[in-house]
């Protein structure tokens, strides 16, 4: 893999360059890349083309080709985003901490970027953009290893971010493609340790199952989410019922969507039959245990793998428990740690379930599909780490940066 | 591994009573354990003896030996350290932030035990008290992997500290140890991601390579320190020639200490001869570039080998350097990112070497030395770390805890 070698050096070299620059500066140099961008937009859909007949010749499914496909609206949206993120607080520089110490070292520690960040993604070209972005407002440079679908659209938007960067005196490596999509590639990058800080895998469970498995680069695992709602016995039941209806429909396709419905055992009978009949109207399918299929006859009985599954659909697990604790002891057995809510008008009830659950984000009254970048009020969101190293949930600009301790001394010896 | 599965198991039902433990609490229950250790002295000693007499039938050298005994004062002194860490500051349950969103929900990010830890180490049996002291403060359960030398004591030190778990009513699952110490259980801890939320190698640079290469759990790299001192054309350098003796031989066997000298050529000329001589005179073993060979006449030729080694020992490599960028490209190039130090007194290059260079730790007109957890002022130190992602620099409690975000919402829905 001499290609990649040969690109991480660059890209490492590019990073001093990169760690010295200016808010001011980064953000001149995104704005300028979001204007070449909309300039380029012919150049761009050009190379789209060539993908999507690809993609036609070998009969790729509708979902996905509608994920490879760009249009003038799409990519003036994607320049929109890079806008967006000029006008972001830079993170980078921020002395999160300084003190004093008795034999009179001042000990601070300053935010700095990562270095050299890895993303392997699929088949989506608005993420190179997007990932380019959120790594150059940070003071990191990127190395890009997207999916083959999308790989001349991907080279067609990387040339023209790199003639802005080369256009505003920044090094061009400072935003790199991979262009050989085989799989010996992505292997090769979650082996370059010594050129790469950190790997982000950005795509579908399969990918990132294989990168957090098979990388020893230090990874940043995002995405899975089986996220449950638990209706407390106390629960306002009419909002209960809204919290739930919106958490797994109003885009039952994303992470934070929920896959399970807990019901405390004494409203069962009261709340199981509307919020059922309603979601059945909204053509979602009801996988019950036995308490549940007694009391709906359209539920499906639920198998014990249907606890353990994000069915990123309109399908819905409900399950009948005897009380809060045995709600707790479900969601930690079975959830991925993502996304939970409980809905109740107990205070001790609300204090038990955030001490006790343990995930990424941690709900009372409120539906789970709020945990997202946006909108917690990062501005821009690089990916929802379900993992408990370096970032938890939602992460923004502040998550691809680093600290380093600076000490000022005057001649102090041990 | 069937054994390791059921001990994850065990731990990850510990963790659940753990991160509900008041810090009130933990205190108690470090007291007790520091208390029982001490009472326990014979019975530890008594397994000790039979790792040492094994040992010296193996032949072990020397400092390996004395790493391993155990005396009454070595086992008093571990104690002392829990009783230290008892009394520290308790991070869990700091909420790091609190915002109100503009549709009225409330996120907070708290801090809360990270969960399962896994130690894999070496031969120093204090490493069994220290690190089981450490993760119970921070609410975590661990499982500690241990070398084979030192299997008797641990077993024996392990027992005594469940037998204070028990006693306060801990479940004593919070401490365990792996007692069988053969290679494929390391490799086992390595692949328990199902169980364990991260792994902490400490030992030798051997130890910590093998686990970052092959570990799918994530992992805290800690330890190699290749560091470097740069003496500025401005440099005071009487404080330059106390910083430097300081650094290289206060104690050369430790991560901080520095391995390489860079001087500026400027004053090369003035400042070598002496500065040599005293090292010298303390048995330091001086490897230069050209430059120094020229002027001092007892030093060795430097290898490139030479530049990129953490010899710990009482070696230095000197290297002559024709301004502070080159030393700084030097330093990004040949060094371990841990620790570096600047003597100047010059305003600009002080800044430039504090942007500039890329390491966990930047000095300016002070020793290396400082990069220690207690130095730095935390009470504790579980290792240094030298990667970016988590944790960089000297890590105390708050590195052993995540972060969760709490959402307090009245029935917002998207």
């Amino acid at each position: 893999m001499e290609e990649l070698n040969k690109k991480g050096e660059l890209a490492r070299q590019a990073t001093y360059f990169l760690a010295r620059m200016s808010s001011d500066e980064k953000k001149r140099v995104l704005n300028k890349t979001a204007g070449l961008i909309v300039d380029r937009t012919g150049y761009i859909l050009e190379a789209n083309k060539k993908d999507l007949a690809e993609a036609e010749k070998n009969q790729v499914k509708g979902s996905l080709l509608d994920r490879l496909t760009l249009t003038s609206d799409r990519i003036a949206s994607m320049a929109e985003g890079l806008s967006q993120v000029a006008m972001l607080e830079d993170p980078v520089g921020e002395v999160i901490s300084m003190k004093k110490r008795p034999n009179g070292l001042q000990i601070g520690q300053i935010r700095v970027p990562i270095g050299v960040i890895g993303i392997i993604y699929e088949a989506r070209p608005n993420v190179t953009v997007d990932a380019a972005g959120l790594c150059l407002k940070t003071g990191n440079a990127v190395i890009l290893r997207g999916g083959k679908e999308a790989i001349n659209s991907n080279i067609a938007i990387v040339k023209t971010i790199q003639e802005a960067l080369v256009s505003e005196g920044v090094p061009p490596e400072a935003v790199q493609l991979v262009e050989d999509t085989g799989r010996e590639t992505a292997v090769a990058m979650m082996r370059l340790n010594e050129y790469l800080d950190i790997l982000i895998p950005r795509g579908g469970q399969g990918l990132i199952k294989t990168v957090t498995e098979n990388s020893s680069v230090p990874v940043i695992e995002t995405g899975t989410g089986n996220c449950h709602a638990f209706v407390d016995e106390t629960a306002n039941l009419e909002m209960a019922s809204r919290i739930v209806i919106n958490a797994k429909t109003q885009r039952p396709g994303v992470c934070n969507a929920i896959e399970t419905l807990l019901v405390h055992s004494s409203v069962a009978d009261i709340f199981l039959p509307g919020i059922c009949d309603r979601l059945k109207e909204l053509n979602v399918e009801i996988r019950g245990d036995r308490n549940v299929t007694e009391i709906i006859g359209y539920a499906v009985p639920a198998t014990e793998e249907d606890w353990y599954t994000e069915f990123l659909d309109l399908i819905l697990a409900v399950k009948v428990v005897p009380s809060l604790s045995d709600a707790i002891l479900h969601i930690n057995k079975y959830g991925s740690k993502h996304s939970e809510t409980i809905v109740t008008e107990s205070y001790h009830s609300s204090q038990k379930f955030l001490a006790e659950v343990d995930a990424a984000a941690v709900y009372v009254n409120a539906s789970t599909r709020f945990t997202d970048g946006f909108e917690f009020g990062f501005g821009a969101e690089i990916g929802i780490s379900t993992q408990k190293l370096h970032a938890r949930g939602p992460m923004g600009l502040k998550e691809l940066t680093t600290t380093k301790y600076i000490i000022f001394g005057n001649g102090q010896i041990r």
